[in-house]
């Protein structure tokens, strides 16, 4: 297991402005979060309107660039994905506070997380929000919630940095479960779906993205331990091997 | 007794950037809040910059100019202005989250409150951080902790939205005092201040500028009442009378 402790990722979807990233990158430390993971940012990277708008953060925070979603959390435990909230999807929904303390909480077990952000104006699609563990809401004036994702970003950071003193000496109160990372459960759910599809379980192609996501969705709230990942595995192997003659 | 129930104001002193104006006042009404009160904006106002980083916001948010803090806040009973934390003045610091606490509970029984932001670089001024009744101290890495005014306006803000459910119902659990406006506190200390020149007890005129701020500190921060403030001017007056021949 591991037991150190670290602060969450930044993950950011689809950037678009360079702008952004360095806002978010500056929001970032202010926090005194360093980890910054951009998921394939529109303009490449470096990103020059990005340096200059992150008042020399960028020389601080890492920067790690990912294709995908799934590649940028593969080594971690538990995500939060910032959206509206969703009638859609069953799935856990925290404000940034709670939120900020689910992090906290698991951190302190030497759990790794992130705070999951979509992309600027189209936001985080219904694949992303079914990736992540759970969703965080941030409470805003409904008939003017242009919140930018600099500003989102920095809302989010300051929740966690708040909560530093506030927080202290909860490790001892954590149960014994380790939850499974994202590339095991990624690995999981790929096989659950080809084996599936194989089967023919989806019966139309139309039918087969929703009811991935909602599969998806049933797999990533429940917390699951590697041991229950491996459980599942084995499940799946059982059940899709031949009948035995009795 | 005012028993309406109003949104906390926002006070800018001297904000040097018009985008800082405009991201002030979207972060704002992002949040809930319409009463922008600037004080001596450098650029003047109305301000191009300000309309276009405000994504519509200025509006709806209602801007009203002042020549200075005394009178931008004249009709308020209760003002927390952002700044580090100050060990030379004896004032209550709040988190922010306690700060709009506080705020919350204030406004809940009438009284008309205001978060306050010094300017940019320089920031709030001895002087004006006596004038307001507390502090606001925003947490930040202490390595890197450059908050722009547009993002501490924000973080303020969304305190104060955040709220919103959870304080629901705390009217009835206040007491019966009322602190007095700011406009009222201040003719006292200005009495008070001719009262002490004109009786030589500045020694220096270098020793003035401390010891008043001192004595504004002392009195902000009591959250006296109408009633005691016109006890104080009474006891001012019958101090200043001759003494009675017995």
């Amino acid at each position: 297991m591991n037991t150190q402790n670290q602060n969450p990722a930044i993950i950011l979807l689809n950037p678009q402005m360079g702008d952004n990233i360095g806002a978010s990158a500056r929001a970032m430390l202010n926090f005194g979060l360093t980890d910054l993971r951009l998921v394939a940012p529109r303009d490449g990277w470096p990103n020059i309107a990005a340096t200059q708008n992150s008042a020399g953060a960028l020389d601080i925070v890492k920067v790690t660039l990912f294709d995908t979603l799934a590649e940028a959390s593969a080594d971690l435990h538990y995500t939060l994905i910032t959206s509206a909230r969703r009638r859609d999807m069953i799935k856990p929904v925290f404000s940034p506070q709670n939120g900020a303390k689910e992090l906290r909480t698991r951190t302190a077990t030497g759990q790794k997380t992130a705070f999951v952000f979509g992309p600027e104006r189209a936001g985080a699609t219904n694949e992303d929000i079914s990736h992540c563990n759970g969703i965080i809401t941030i409470p805003t004036n409904p008939d003017f919630s242009s919140l930018n994702l600099g500003q989102s970003v920095l809302l989010i950071a300051h929740e966690w940095l708040k909560l530093e003193e506030t927080m202290a000496d909860k490790t001892l109160e954590m149960n014994d479960t380790f939850p499974v990372p994202h590339q095991q459960m990624d690995e999981f759910l790929t096989r659950l779906e080809n084996e599936l599809v194989g089967r023919n379980f989806f019966r139309t192609q139309e039918i087969l993205p929703t009811m991935t996501l909602n599969i998806k969705n049933m797999f990533t709230r429940c917390d699951l331990s590697d041991q229950e990942v491996r459980t599942l595995h084995g499940i799946i192997s059982a059940l899709i091997s031949p009948k035995r003659r009795s």
